[in-house]
Parts: structure tokens; C-alpha cells; sequence
């Protein structure tokens, strides 16, 4: 068997999978619930082995907020997982279920689900992109995770689309994350992402053209990543997905506003197909891939 | 013996080596004289077949300005080739040479030199950026050229920076080479770039801002790179090599101002080795990796 761990500022699922992926269990819970990594890693052990019975554990993968340290095996600095900083969690699974453990960052590893159980199958090259509270993403090229030297490639949402733009809390200015994500439309108008989507759905003005806008950047960051990448399909995930027909026509309107991409290489857009399952299949299928 | 060919808008150059990669002749001509795309092949063949004795030729790659058709081997509208639309490249070499033939985007393949025989030796992950009259780009992900779907991967100069920014000849606004490319500097100056730089290191005042402000958008262009593709380092060539102290600082100094490249990750920048050759030397690298 292999299992997948998603471990978010809100939940921690776990997934357990036989080995061609199929997943037979999953379970979760409330990662304030389980305060220290200790805890997660002990009740991610207890939830796998209550399922296990006497099958062998033969790999199993987490993916985790970065920034993390790929090459260690180390959650770096994680900015909603306050204490949690320069956890050994690849150690401590390996110590907690006996088997090898890969951390990876946990837009790589929902781009990772879609591209082999989602929106984005069939394709060669896929963008991930999900769009929530933050904006972050996952590169599949030629079929393969773009991870980059230090495991911190595909973060879209730290891509500057506007240099005068307002300050983000990436410390950059005006990067796509600032103009699109929920955490910052909150900070400037006072509501929350989902209460101005909910208001923009039922027709309000002021709140479409809040939509609108960050749609318009969305689109701006499409058109860029298609120019660097040239995928076939980008898929975009995370919140927004619940508002999907208040965003998708904005987002294929601006990527076909390029004249330089022109119609043939243009790439598809679709919305994500695992919802918030996505971190889970995708970490089952990166235990699956270390086989 | 393999041979590569650099197909510029100014000269045609072509190289013959060994099966290892070692060049043992080169030759060069102006595009201009040439005229139509039979007559380059021609020139080409000739200059091939005149070193090659009784060896014999494995195959031949060639580098040309975008857009190209990779999946069918077409030259499909380049800008600085009028005339020369639609030639299929691919197939008029393979009858003119009796081997295999690869076309592939001209700064691809001046990647894929820089890193295999110049600056970007010994790294996994490498940004390639061609700073000249236009901007392109290669990208090298995990020792692989990063071609895309359509071989459209790497335009990192039609990334857009500013979205309120001067309109480029693409029919973006805003993109990178309108705010660096030579083209676009003579355009709003009305001196060619090379004596903007001139002036520049001759310590005129007016053409020092000029550059640094090309150079401050070049900077925010490799923040963008590093957070999408986290390499180990950024080559950047073309023309601006030449007045390489003048732009380094400010490239360094832009990508080291964003706070979310933390120092453990940001890449090394590093001028290109090669020069003018590293197009010939790439498409030599790409006919033999054909092999």
C-alpha cells in the first residue's frame, strides 16, 4: 500500500492507496486540532495503521505549505503554520511508518493529482494554478514535476505583473498574488473573498468589478506562463473553482486579447476536477511515483 | 560527423563536428545574400559536403527565429525573414544533407549551447536569456530543453511586466522587450541601442538612466524566472554582454530586493560564454542529443 498526507493551514487528510493508486481511505482532521508536528506525524501514523491491518506500507508522501527544503526533507518556514518551523517531516514519517517519505510543496503536489487523476489528464504540459487565500502552482512538463533546484518552482503567484502594484506580503510589490488572492481582497475591502464573490453571483456592481479585476490579472498571468512555458492546459483550482462562470470567461477573454499567442498554441482552461481532494490524490500519486 | 546551423535575420553560420561535439570547421554568410530558403539550404549543403570528405553526416539541427512549427519542422512567419514563411525547414534539409534534420527556436538552441559547453556548465536547472534588439529566452529544466507543446516554451521577453505599459510590436502591452529590447530603445530614442550603451559607459547621464531602467525591468523579469522556475542560474547573452559591467549591478541588485527569494535560493547571474556562437554550438549539442 502507499499513503498521501495533505497538510494545510486548516486540515490535514490523509489517504491510503493501494499500489496502483487506487485509494481505499481517507481521513481527516483539524491541523489546529494537533498543534505540533509530532501530533500531525503520530495521527497521520494512527489513521494509516488502523486501515493497514497486516499490508506493508511501502511509501508514503506529504505535501506541505512552502517555502520547504526538498532536498532535506525539511519544512522550512511555513507562514500559516506558525511553530511548525524546520520540521524534519520526512525523518519523522520515515521513524513514525517505516518506511521512505517524500515532502513536496502542496501546489506541486495538487498540480501532481490533477495532471494524473484530474482536469489535466492526457495533456504533456500542464500549469496548475489554484487560486484561494493565496495563489500558488505546480508545473507538469513533459509529464513531469517542474521542482526545481531548491523545490520552489511554479510559484505563480509571486510572478510581478505590475511593479508600481500594491505591496504583498511576500514582501514583493505588485506581484499576481496581491491583485488576485483572497487575503488581500479581504485587506483592502474589508470583506471577505468569499462574501464578494457570493455578493458578485447575485448581481452586485461594486462587487463584480472587484471579481472582474482579479480576473484581468489572473488572465495577465496566463498569457505569462503560457509565453515561459507553452503548456496545453492550464487548470486552475482552489477556491475560485465554486465561482468558476464569474472568472473562466474573463480569464479566456484576456489570454485571447495576445495577439502573440496565437490561436494554435493557444492552451485550454479548465477548472480543476479533484476539488480540495486534489492535495491527497496528487500526494498518493508522488508516493506511487517514488516506487 | 553532425552539423548545426544558426539562421539569424543578419548571418547564416554553420558548424561541423565530430561526433562528440567538437567543432572542426565553421563557416558564415549574410542572410541577405541568400534570398530564399532553397538557396540557404544550398549554401549550407555546400559548405558541409566541402569538410566532410568521405565521412558521413548523422544529422543536422538548426536554430530559427520564431515562430516554428517543431512538431512539423516548418519555419511558420518569422518577423526578420520576410519571404521565407512556411518553409519546411525539416524536410528540404534532410533531402539536401541524406540525414536527419531538427529545427528548434534560435535562443532554445543558444541555451542548450550555453549549457552544455559555456556558463551554465555543471548546473540542472538554467534560465537563458538573449538580450538584444528583441529578448528570447531557453529554459533548461533538469539538464532537458523545455521545448512546450508547441515549441513556443521560454519567450521570456513577451512575459508581461507592466500592463499599462507601451504597446511592443508583439501587440502586447507592456511585455518585457518593450521595456528592454534594443528595437524598442531606438524606437522611443531615436539612437540605436549600441550608442545608447556607448554613451552610457562613456558616463552620458541621460543614457546611463536609460540603461539602468532597461536594466531594473531585465531584473524584475528574472525575479518572475527564479519563482517559476527556480534554477540554479540565469545566462544571460546577446548584445548586452558587451557592456556587461554596465547591467550586472542592477540585475543583481533588483533580483536580490525581492524579500520571497530568500539568498538560499536565489540563483547565480552570469554573463554567457560563447558569444555569437553559441547558436551553432547549440544546434551542434541538439543534433548530437538526436542521436
Amino acid at each position: 500500500m502507499i499513503a498521501g498526507i495533505d497538510l494545510g493551514g486548516t486540515q490535514v487528510r490523509v489517504a491510503l492507496a493501494e499500489d496502483d493508486g487506487e485509494i481505499v481511505h481517507s481521513d481527516k482532521t483539524r491541523t489546529g486540532l494537533l498543534k505540533t508536528p509530532q501530533a500531525m506525524v503520530d495521527w497521520t501514523a494512527a489513521a494509516i495503521h488502523r486501515r493497514l491491518g497486516r499490508k506493508k506500507l511501502r511509501a508514503v508522501a506529504i505535501g506541505a505549505p512552502g517555502p520547504i527544503d526538498t532536498t532535506r526533507g525539511i519544512l522550512s518556514n511555513p507562514p500559516n503554520l506558525p511553530g511548525w518551523q524546520n520540521s524534519p517531516l520526512e525523518r519523522m514519517l520515515r521513524d513514525a511508518l517505516g518506511c521512505p517519505a517524500h515532502l513536496e510543496n502542496d501546489a506541486n503536489l495538487a498540480g501532481v493529482g490533477e495532471y494524473h487523476r484530474g482536469a489535466g489528464r492526457g495533456s504533456r504540459n500542464m500549469v496548475y494554478i489554484t487560486w484561494s487565500t493565496g495563489v500558488g502552482g505546480g508545473l507538469i512538463v513533459n509529464g513531469q514535476l517542474l521542482s526545481g533546484s531548491h523545490g520552489s518552482a511554479g510559484e505563480v503567484g509571486h510572478m510581478i505583473i505590475d511593479p508600481d502594484g500594491p505591496l504583498d506580503g511576500c514582501g514583493q510589490r505588485g506581484c499576481l498574488e496581491v491583485f488576485t488572492g483572497g487575503r488581500q481582497m479581504q485587506a483592502h475591502t474589508g470583506e471577505s473573498a468569499a462574501e464578494i464573490f457570493a455578493a458578485a453571483e447575485e448581481g452586485d456592481h461594486e462587487a463584480k468589478a472587484i471579481v472582474d479585476r482579479a480576473a484581468y490579472y489572473m488572465g495577465l498571468a496566463l498569457i505569462n506562463v503560457t509565453n515561459l512555458i507553452d503548456p496545453d492546459i492550464i487548470v486552475i483550482g482552489g477556491g475560485v473553482t465554486r465561482s468558476w462562470k464569474l472568472v473562466a470567461p474573463t480569464l479566456e477573454q484576456v489570454l485571447r486579447s495576445s495577439p502573440f499567442i496565437r490561436p494554435e498554441r493557444r492552451p485550454k482552461i479548465r477548472r480543476a476536477a479533484l476539488g480540495d481532494r486534489a492535495g491527497q490524490v496528487g500526494a498518493v500519486e508522488w508516493a506511487r511515483l517514488s516506487l
